[in-house]
């Protein structure tokens, strides 16, 4: 099941990447960059921090081939009809969701700390996000005033502290994914957001 | 005292990155995100290309709580009264300072050449700087025409030569700080600048 | 003759992070940064994900000198004249067509199969010039509309291909870097690129 997971958030990514691409109006091979970078890129950094060798893709090269599956059909669907407006947040949010929980149930699994774990988890959810955006140019969705991180956050610590108690992983899993997905919808239904930091000058 | 400067440096740069984060009127979530990165960025890059594992703050949780302190500290502080000016560019250049001679100080410590050492230094005091500004969408400080980077690579060549000749370690890592810190201060208040390469087109 | 072949990308690369610093009107010190990132991002990245420690340019202190002694010429001989126009595309298809064979060439040398090998030295050979242009605030070469990642894909899969066939691997490095450079600098001549992805919204 976590492997369906995992390979279901590399696809969502990877939709997301295509999409942010073809708005930038980058040829195919863009595209697949850009749909392979959100879709691996958080995984990856969470692999090299904690010293798992090979990284995950190099391993198993499904991940790849998903990936890049999801990059072409999201072209080539763009080609016939435009996609559903809002479909990239949507599709972001799910994959911010199941990356969140993947990451910290990974870090949880080589004997680290509960409060590395939600670390982890956050940082395996936001940063394929962030680096795609970062490429492509726009300001990441995390540093907007939206609740994004906070999501996944709140994802990671519910899916941490279950796991210290209830031993039936799957579970915890869909606790931790209910959690950061409700968040993350709610907050972008009704535009909510987290107080600002304004700085006076 | 190693450990202390240390502590300092990750605190310092949190503060910096709040600040940052202030300017670009992010939420509280986003403000901790970005104290993270730049607190802990250039450590881990350091740890990943020297092959400690796992990375220094995985194995130590106080940096994550020193560096999430700082930033709510300032968050709250922000709130009541704006931070003084300049107090952002004299904060970064101790966090450069201290980052700089711990960095080169860990990388001597594995047994490489004074060379990489140098250059560990100069990477682990600026990284962090450089991922703080290129979320925010700032010019990163190191590429604009004061000195910064310079000040750092200073900082570091002080200390390895020093290193090399005086067993003394805490003699060592104050006349790096002292050397970074007085050419990073002295270029904000005087705004030194080296020779630009300026390429006719 | 890798290793010739692989100081020969460090150079160019280092060259062309010397161009666009000086573009930006950086100082020396940025120049040589700059010049550093562009040379050492992508083999670092690769080395990184592989698990080959210490990373190529600790252990070899060659690479550094000779990305540090390009930069400066560029620096110095900027002064004087002008570069030639285009000179920094140009010095740009070299770089990537070296790295991506010997990417390519290294990550085979770990065993790993033929479709990563693809896959890294694709990254090898984009990353660096990724780096040099998000950090100086220009949109990536590779995301732009003109075939470049495909080029070095091409080259990529020349290389592995020939690899699995033939034993002589000067030969398969001669044939990928052909294949690099023609298709890459046939684009930059007569603008050749691929099909657009346009979302329509």
């Amino acid at each position: 099941m976590i492997y369906a997971l995992d390979m279901f958030g590399v696809a969502v990514f990877a939709v997301t990447g295509s999409l942010v691409a073809g708005r930038k109006q980058m040829d195919l091979f863009g595209v697949v960059v850009l749909a392979l970078v959100t879709a691996l890129g958080g995984g990856t950094l969470r692999d090299l921090i904690l010293g798992i060798r090979p990284v995950f893709w190099v391993s198993d090269q499904r991940y790849v081939a998903v990936a890049c599956a999801a990059a072409l059909c999201t072209f080539v669907a763009g080609k016939f009809r435009p996609p559903p407006a809002g479909m990239l947040l949507v599709a972001d949010a799910f994959g911010l969701a199941s990356f969140t929980v993947i990451g910290a149930q990974k870090t949880l699994g080589t004997g680290a700390s509960g409060a590395v774990a939600v670390m982890m988890g956050v940082m395996t959810g936001v940063v394929g996000g962030m680096l795609r955006d970062l490429l492509s140019g726009e300001i990441p969705l995390i540093l907007r005033r939206e609740i994004y991180a906070t999501a996944s956050l709140c994802g990671a610590v519910v899916f941490v502290g279950l796991s210290a108690r209830c031993p039936c992983e799957s579970v915890n899993l869909a606790a931790g994914i209910a959690a950061t997905l409700a968040l993350r919808l709610a907050a972008i239904k009704w535009d909510l957001s987290l107080p600002v930091f304004l700085v006076r000058e």
